[in-house]
């Protein structure tokens, strides 16, 4: 715990990935360990949508579906039926030079499970990874297929005030034709950091009180200058640029680590609406960020709004210590029959 | 019109004053002018709080009024009960050089008017040019005392969806000790467009299919890459680098457009929650600053969220093309009688 943390008196934090500073400050917030979502996010069990088994016809075209070909499918990947951008433009033959560019791209949807109450923290380790290598083998078929999208962003988001319009378990994916303003910034940091240490930042990175969990290959931790309140990484130990580079093993590893976060999250806060995104490398970057680029998910419990100083400024508020949230996340028990699924 | 807007593709457009890319989308709105707030904000006329006139006693302390010492105030400035950044710390003596800085800055509150049901734009021009001049006397007094504040960042929340915890009309003012992300990617944007042209790029700016309304010295536009749908600016004319030296005659003028524009906003988008926020320069930038920044407002009605798409990659979805957007709050109608107040 931090000087800061206990004497309760505001710091500024420089983000090193992103390059952003946040504030911290507790004096505007309840104890950590009192943090609850007020809009718990919750499922009808007894619901039906477009995106259960038997309702396929009402959705976009299919893109494939895990096990292939089977009629009782456990993952199917979608189009968007109202897709950001469009997969029937023209695609782009060279990278963008102006400032305006057609929408070419592809929004796809992952449906995570047939059914419609189970959520994302109910699969077992091994289910979770076949999700994991849906958006793994979605990310290939584009790099394949269509050198011009540069970027892959893989995001959930989880409850209405997070952002999903749908309440069956699912999340998206955004392949894009330009390399997106974080994605530079944080690239451009790394490779900062690696010029002046010859390092990865991500290799390097310490965790000493922010550590939550860990696993043979993964850890988590709240990062030392975390945007939102309770935000959590999960990050690989060995040095990979891209994530759609993941095994088979290291995924239901990976899912296991991502299942214990989101309950410890759940049970924690309240079940509260989130997004988890992962932050990769572009797909046809220059060959010198494969060594200081390495990729991570992060994942934003839903607890405060952002509003015109954040808009404004781009530097968030942060009424939680990241020291604080650590410790409480690090703590906190799952029950373990479900916990052992 | 655009073609875009006509066909109902989705376009990339690079904003040149932040320098990120927004994608717009119209497939995923309803026609720009069905736009409408789903929560828009209500006042109860008859409810009392802490800033109402008669409940001083219930806040921080004062820091001026207007018209200083009188019990019959129109305008307070006042501490922020909950401040985000303490005055009560060390002020630094230098630059920030780490990634850590103690919390030392100001967090104030200016209460608009005395009374509860009344908003900023049921105010006067006049009336408004006093709340204006009040955060220029604030901004002024903070440069004048306090060498180690870099930015201050003016901004107001309306409705709580927007992130305002009191519904009496405030707006707040947040004098950090460091340039905010988004003022250093501003700033930088506009020097390389100086170094490029020789000019500065706000005074050059392309209004044509996207001006909305005009006077004198102002006018008010839909940026061409808008991050938000019917996002306003009001610039002026003249070259200015610092919003804190507008003069008595210009704040009145300004707040006859800025009143005209919160009307407008409201009359078509059903009285949304909204912010606002005054984009101005470093306290004590670099001399050459001042020939390539130039201060403007920003007001943005809340109509969607953000959601992990957006906080992973820093690229938000517009539906509303900004020509679409100028077009209808061009042609919107407010009532006469209120107008000419």
């Amino acid at each position: 715990m931090t000087s800061s943390s206990v004497n309760g008196n505001p710091e500024l934090r420089k983000d090193a990935v992103w390059n952003r500073w946040v504030i911290f400050s507790p004096a505007r917030a309840k104890r950590p360990s009192d943090f609850k979502s007020k809009s718990p996010t919750t499922t009808n069990p007894d619901q039906q949508c477009p995106f259960c088994i038997g309702h396929e016809h009402e959705c976009a075209p299919e893109i494939f579906r895990v096990p292939p070909d089977d009629p009782n499918w456990t993952i199917r990947v979608i189009q968007n039926l109202y897709p950001a951008l469009s997969r029937d433009l023209p695609e782009p033959h060279h990278s963008p030079s102006g400032s305006v560019l057609h929408g070419f791209g592809f929004h796809d949807v992952v449906i995570e499970t047939p059914v419609h109450p189970v959520q994302l923290s109910d699969l077992s380790p091994p289910q979770i990874s076949q999700v994991l290598l849906a958006y793994t083998n979605r990310i290939q078929q584009i790099a394949s297929n269509h050198h011009s999208i540069q970027y892959v962003q893989v995001f959930k988001n989880h409850g209405a005030s997070a952002g999903a319009s749908m309440s069956h378990s699912h999340s998206q994916m955004m392949a894009l034709p330009i390399i997106p303003p974080n994605v530079s910034s944080r690239i451009g940091s790394m490779k900062d950091y690696f010029d002046q240490t010859g390092e990865c930042f991500i290799c390097e990175i310490q965790t000493e009180d922010l550590l939550i969990d860990s696993s043979t290959n993964f850890f988590s931790l709240v990062p030392f200058a975390a945007t939102f309140p309770f935000e959590m990484w999960i990050v690989p130990r060995y040095h990979s640029a891209h994530f759609h580079e993941l095994d088979n093993e290291k995924a239901v590893e990976l899912g296991g680590l991502l299942k214990l976060m989101l309950r410890k999250m759940s049970s924690q806060l309240n079940n509260p609406p989130f997004n988890y995104m992962i932050h990769t490398s572009p797909l046809h970057g220059n060959g010198s960020e494969l060594a200081y680029s390495h990729w991570f998910i992060q994942i934003v419990p839903q607890l405060i709004g952002i509003a015109g100083f954040e808009i404004g400024t781009g530097c968030h508020i942060n009424p939680v210590f990241p020291e604080d949230a650590a410790k409480v996340l690090r703590e906190v028990k799952v029950p373990e029959s479900e916990e052992s699924t």
